[in-house]
């Protein structure tokens, strides 16, 4: 019922369609992620690298969906240790995600560092942006959805949309892993806000300068100052702010 | 680093702050939800009581915040199955959440039927969703957070905000609770998108009525209308969009 100071009209609007699709790791029931329904197999495969329950391309035997019982199953090299330390997790993000534990996360993260040369002009952070949201249909119809994609410093080579911030990241890790394409050369954009999940995951994918339309919490900034990752946020016409690890990005306007 | 055409300026923009918060029942290490430092008791009370973990306001024996150590501990009549059962669930919602399993979502919720009176004039509807507007300060300045308040009909009592939309209403649901304050005769609005565990969460509160700034996805238009919960969506200037159970929306402008 669309209600307006014009009366009240019956009407039909288009809404993102949300299902749940549950996942199997050698027949072993994993979780069941609400999504909506495009990639699901990259999606599963991406949930499960990014949680660390799959390591090597290799390793995967078979990864198969059943639209029926809306269930992806994968077959793959087994880490029992790792699944059941998986299962006692207990972390809930600002998003609501069960990441890795908290201490994990901050252990992982303060570890290690982006290494990587990449470099991207200012107008390039403006361009990508606009072809993100060019490219954000469902958005626009059903404001329902994030959309995130993956791009080299000119153009975007792989736009995913989903009900979930995260998932939209799982499905591009997914299919990158499936297909072997690096990442550490690569931008990742996304119309999601920037929490310490969506951080940790850009993190685990190896993505060097990572870009949202929203604005990121102050915990995601501060890992992303001390692993140097490149964190842009709040995009607008014209304008963006370059939270963490600036020497990546070239004023040329 | 604030970068435009006019040039590259170093400048200080305020952020949402995101801290991890650790919380106990009864000494037993339940979940670390990132969350804003407001409100920390109401936040683990409604968490515990929106899952299930505690059942009565009289049961309840304590709730202490340690600053420092950033936790909460809550003293309570115990359930060990219901905990045992809850460390077992699997379900990752569309924004990340780990609700209840979504087998036992779906019982819980074609089960029963909201039961209210209650009806909301459309300048009502509109009134309302500005006032939300209005208080969402940290909101416009960080764009980090969403926002939820509870409300009458006519006005805002309890307004809530955090970096996680289901923090928004565990906020809400646990001060409610502690204060015995009922819920079925108020309207839940907030800024965030109405995915299934969203209103999921507002019907184990007993709210009648969920209006949101965003729009609803699928699967929470399905259940609100089987559950016969009013979902109201996509609030602008002057209109918006009934999904479900209208006949709580009286026409008068």
């Amino acid at each position: 019922l669309k209600c307006t100071h014009d009366g009240f009209i019956e009407t039909t609007i288009p809404v993102a369609k949300e299902i749940p699709l549950t996942v199997y790791l050698n027949d072993q029931e994993i979780v069941t992620l609400l999504c909506v329904s495009e990639h699901l197999r990259s999606l599963a495969v991406g949930f499960l690298k990014s949680e660390g329950l799959i390591k090597e391309r290799e390793g995967i035997a078979s990864v198969s969906l059943d639209e029926a019982s809306r269930s992806v199953r994968i077959r793959a090299k087994e880490n029992t240790d790792l699944m059941e330390k998986w299962f006692m997790r207990k972390t809930i993000g600002s998003s609501g995600a069960r990441g890795s534990s908290f201490d994990d996360a901050l252990n992982e993260l303060t570890a290690q560092r982006v290494k990587s040369d990449l470099r991207i002009k200012d107008s390039q952070v403006l361009s990508l942006m606009e072809q993100l949201t060019t490219q954000s249909q469902v958005f626009r119809l059903t404001r329902g959805t994030h959309n995130s994609a993956l791009a080299t410093v000119d153009n975007i080579l792989l736009f995913r949309s989903d009900v979930g911030r995260h998932n939209t990241l799982d499905k591009i890790y997914g299919e990158c892993f499936l297909k072997g394409i690096p990442l550490d050369d690569k931008v990742l954009l996304t119309t999601g806000r920037i929490s310490l999940e969506m951080l940790t995951k850009s993190f685990r994918m190896g993505i060097p300068i990572l870009v949202s339309h929203s604005a990121a919490t102050s915990l995601a900034i501060s890992m992303a100052n001390q692993i140097d990752m490149t964190l842009i946020g709040y995009v607008r016409a014209g304008s963006f702010f370059v939270y963490t690890s600036k020497e990546r990005v070239m004023q040329t306007m």
